[in-house]
């Protein structure tokens, strides 16, 4: 029953053997899967991390800009706002002039939860690169950055935020 | 307000370069939905191609073995299956003994499709991957392969199935 799994004539150029944009989509997906895991220990999801890195950042980023950077429709970011300030991770300073300026900001605890992500986000690559050397995961991540600016990627920003949640992999629209 | 995006404390282990880990992710979930994107206008998702794929080179897989070769629950490939089949993608051949063991099998038009999705992931390809050599690629495919074999990750199977739909990227539970 295990025999010729390998063989995938509709992805790979040569027989036999995947193609890399299959395996770029296939191990992104394990990684993502992998380091939500590991934030959940944190009651966090992938984007209450990208967005605490975000505003650690660029302290006082409007949630205009902010929307703009993820590419998230802002109603949508609004509710991860929220829920992220009730959980004393982020504040918004105020505008007066108009609230959708509101400036946000990381608090202490906010703070402390980006160390105790970037520990997690430390493990997690260890975990997933185990399989090749200090050099190689180099040599990986400029290949991938080089594919990444060619196809006008923001750095840092997944880009998860900006599609509704059974894109990719779901759905049968 | 472009400054310091490249900033990325969590995931990074040098401050200003995302991580190789981060990168995966990013350039995967990018992949996913550019493909996924194309299969649209063949009115597919990424799925379809998948079962597609190893029902072609395991002919008369059951849908019991096809659940497990993606982890998939029986019940959720069930839906993807009947869909199938009332596209005239693929048929069922009975086994009258038992109702799970149904053997399933690409017909004429599955095959024609399989051709199609191939025209498809060579373009994505193609388009992906532009901004890197042919010996980069496979450089690129290699390192991945290694990756995806030392995380155990079945070759050929996008790790999607095993997830509910927001898993990965979505959703506060």
């Amino acid at each position: 029953m295990k025999k010729s799994r390998t063989t995938s004539t509709a992805c790979s150029r040569r027989p036999g053997r995947p193609s890399p944009s299959f395996l770029i989509a296939q191990v992104g997906a394990h990684a993502a899967s992998q380091f939500a895991e590991r934030l959940r220990k944190l009651k966090l999801v992938p984007q209450h991390s990208g967005i605490l890195r975000i505003l650690n950042s660029t302290p006082g980023i409007t949630q205009q800009a902010l929307a703009a950077t993820l590419e998230m429709v802002p109603s949508r970011l609004v509710v991860l706002v929220d829920d992220m300030e009730q959980r004393g991770l982020i504040e918004r300073r105020g505008n007066p002039e108009d609230r959708r300026r509101y400036a946000l900001h990381v608090t202490e605890k906010g703070h402390s939860t980006l160390e105790a992500i970037s520990r997690i986000a430390r493990e997690h690559s260890q975990a997933l690169l185990a399989g090749i050397s200090e050099d190689e995961q180099q040599q990986l991540a400029t290949l991938l950055q080089r594919i990444a600016d060619q196809q006008g990627l923001t750095r840092g920003v997944h880009p998860g935020y900006r599609h509704s949640a059974h894109d990719g992999h779901g759905g049968f629209e």
